[in-house]
C-alpha cells in the first residue's frame, strides 16, 4: 500500500487533500497537450492509485481555462509519422494503458472540463466515471481530422455506451465538436456549471463520494467494467457475489445502526 | 401448464383479468417494502408465469400511492448485518433470482410507478420491459446510501443500457433520486401520466399487448435478453432463426389474410 | 477490386458520382416495398462494395417522398405464409445477410429518410451508420403488427444500442410509429432537415466523409462492429492495433505535414 499525497510528478500537477486527488495537465499556454512523458506518468499514477491508502476520489481538472488539447503535434504526432509498426504499437498501447489504468484504478474519477477537450483529451474525459463541464466546453473526437480512425483508446467501445451508437458514429466519423449542450442532453456530461463554480461543484461531488462507502464505490467501479460484455444472467450472479462482499463491510452495519438510531451514517470505507 | 388466475399469494396482491395479471406489494402504510417472504413468493410467481396458460401480460402496479421502498430495514437489513457469507450469498442470489425470473417469464411486464420506487423497488421497475410513472415518482438506486455498492440485482449491467453509461454511473455512485422528468428524458420511463390515469394507461398498454401476437411477444422478450452480449453477426443469425419460428404461427397467417381482406387481424397467440 | 459506377441493378436505382454511391428503391407508387429480388440484389451490391475502388460513401435515399414500406405484402408476405421451415429460414437469413453486408461493406452509409420508413425499411435505416430524416418521417418497427416478433434482421441487438433498451422495447413490442422528433431526441436520427434540403444535406455530409481519410473511416466502421461485444480491455487493445495500422497511412502523414505548413490536409484514402 502506498501514500500518494507526497507524489511529485514531473509532467502534470498533483494535489491530495481530504482524500481527494486533483490532477491537471500543466501546459496551459498550449491548452494542455499530452506528451509521451505525461502519458506514461499518468498511466503510472493511475496504476499506483489501486494501492493508495490516502486517496478515495480523483478529480481530473482543467488548467488555464482548458482541459486538454490531445496528443502534442510536435512532441507526439511528428515522431509517429514514419515510425515503424513496433514503435507505433508501443505508442498506441501506452495510450490504451492509460485508459485501462483509469478504469482499473478502483476509485471514482470526476472530469471537470473547461474549454478545449479534444482528441486524447476527450478520451480522458470519456474514461472518467463522472463528467462535469462548462457551457463553453468543446469536446471533439477529432482523430479523423488528423487522418486517423475514430477507434482510439477505446472510443468505439465506450462512446456508444455513453451517448448511443448513432450519435457516437457521427462524432467519430466526422470529428466534429460536440457542443456542451449536446453533451448534456446526450448524457456525456452529467451536468454543466459556469466556469467560476465548476471546480467547487466537482469538489462537492468528490466530497460526497469520499464521504460514502468508498470500498463499495470501488466494487461499483469494478462491476460497471466487469459486466461490460457479460450475459445478463451472468451479470446478475456476479452482482450477487459482489454485493455479498459489501454486506460484510462495517459500512453496511454502520448504515443500519445509524438508520435505527435515526442518525446519519458515518462511513469509513471498510 | 398452469392457470394463475386462482393464485392466492400471501405476501402481495394478485389479480388476473382478461389475460392480464396485476401484481402489487401490499404494505402501503410503509410504502411497500420487500421482505424475505415477498421476494421468494414473487420469484416463484414469475417462474410459474413461464407455464401460465391464462396470462399474457403482467402489470407491476403501485399501492397506496407508492411502488416499493426496497428491502425492509427491519425484516431484511437487520438480519443481514452480521450474517455469514453463506447466508448473505443465499440472500443476494435470491434477489437476483427474482430479476432472472422476471426476465425469463416469457410475458411483457409493465411497471406502473407512483411515488417511492427505490432500492430493490427501482430494480423491479428496471427489470420490467416497459415503465410508466407519475410526474411525482421518485426513483433511486440508493444502495450506496446504505453502505453498499451500486451493483445490486443486475443494476450495473441493465441501467447503463437503459439510460447510458454516464447517467447510470452518477445514479449508482451517488444514490441520488432520479426525478420523473429526468427518467422520461433519459428513456427510463416510457411515459409519464397523472396519478389518476396511470393505471388506466398501464391497462390500455397491457390490453394492446395482450391483443397482439403474444407468442411472438415472448420471442421478442427472449431475444432482447438472449442477444444482450452476442456479437452483431451472431445476433442477426439468432433473429433469422427466431423470426422463422414466428413465421410458422397462425398469427402471421391471420395478419396476412386480414390485410388482404382489408380487415383488422385478430391474434390468438399461436 | 471492382468499379461500381457502371453497375446497372434491375431492382433499385443506383448512381455513382464523386465517389459517392446513391441507392434508392424504385417502386415509389407503393412507397418502395422490398421484394425477394431487391433484397438479394441489395445484398450482393453491398457485398461488392467491400472491393469497390470507386466508391467511398453510400447514401441510401428515398424516392417519391418515401423511404421504404418494408417487405412487400403480395410479393413476400403472401408466399411466406405456408412456406416450410427450410424456405422460411432461407428468407430470414437472406434479409439478415443484407444487414450483415451493410455492416461489413467497409464504407459509411448515410440513410436519407423521407416519409414511410417501416418494417425492413426501418431496419435498413437502423443498419446505416448515419441517419438523416425529414420532420414528417414515420419510422416503425411494425413486425408485431403483422403477427411477428420484434427480432427482425438484428433489431433486438441494434435498436437498444441506438436509442436505449427501454425505448427499443416499447417500439418493438407495440410496433408504434416513432415520430421524427422522438427519433431525433433519442439519437436515432442524427439530424432532421426539411424535405427540400434533405438530399443536399445528405450529400454535404457524404462529401465531408469522402474528403476525409476513407481508409481510416473503413477501420472506424470495422471497429464499431468488431467491438460490439468485446470486453473493454480487449476493445482497447483492439483499437491500439487498429489505430497503429492507420498511423502507417499516408493520410496521417498528410495531416501532419499540412498542420505544420498551416494548410488544410488533402486526404487520399491511403
Amino acid at each position: 500500500m502506498t501514500e500518494l499525497a507526497g507524489l511529485q510528478p514531473k509532467h502534470f500537477l498533483w494535489e491530495v487533500k481530504d482524500r481527494i486527488a486533483t490532477v491537471r495537465l500543466n501546459r496551459p499556454d498550449r491548452k494542455n497537450p499530452l506528451s509521451f512523458d505525461s502519458y506514461a506518468e499518468l498511466r503510472d499514477t493511475f496504476r499506483a492509485l489501486v494501492y493508495a491508502t490516502d486517496v478515495d476520489v480523483v478529480i481530473f481538472a482543467s488548467n488555464g481555462g482548458n482541459f486538454c488539447s490531445g496528443g502534442d503535434v510536435h512532441d507526439i504526432i511528428g515522431p509517429l509519422v514514419g515510425m515503424d509498426m513496433k514503435g507505433l504499437l508501443a505508442f498506441t498501447r501506452m495510450t490504451g494503458d492509460l485508459v485501462k489504468a483509469m478504469i482499473g484504478c478502483g476509485k471514482p474519477i470526476i472530469a471537470a472540463v473547461e474549454g478545449v477537450c479534444v482528441g486524447a483529451g476527450a478520451i480522458v474525459a470519456m474514461a472518467s466515471d463522472l463528467r462535469l463541464a462548462t457551457p463553453e466546453a468543446k469536446c471533439a473526437f477529432l482523430f479523423t481530422r488528423v487522418g486517423l480512425a475514430g477507434c482510439d483508446m477505446g472510443a468505439c467501445a465506450m462512446l456508444p455506451r455513453i451517448i448511443g451508437q448513432g450519435r457516437a458514429a457521427e462524432l467519430l466519423y466526422t470529428g466534429r465538436v460536440m457542443e456542451a449542450h449536446e453533451g448534456a442532453a446526450w448524457g456525456f456530461w452529467n451536468a454543466l456549471h459556469a466556469p467560476e463554480v465548476l471546480e467547487t461543484e466537482a469538489l462537492k461531488l468528490a466530497r460526497r463520494l469520499a464521504a460514502g462507502p468508498v470500498f463499495a464505490h470501488g466494487i461499483t467501479k469494478t462491476q460497471l467494467n466487469q459486466e461490460w460484455n457479460m450475459g445478463l444472467e451472468q451479470a446478475i450472479e456476479a452482482e450477487a457475489q459482489a454485493q455479498a462482499i459489501c454486506m460484510q463491510t462495517q459500512d453496511f452495519a454502520r448504515a443500519y445502526h445509524a438508520f435505527v438510531a435515526k442518525e446519519k451514517p458515518v462511513f469509513e470505507g471498510n
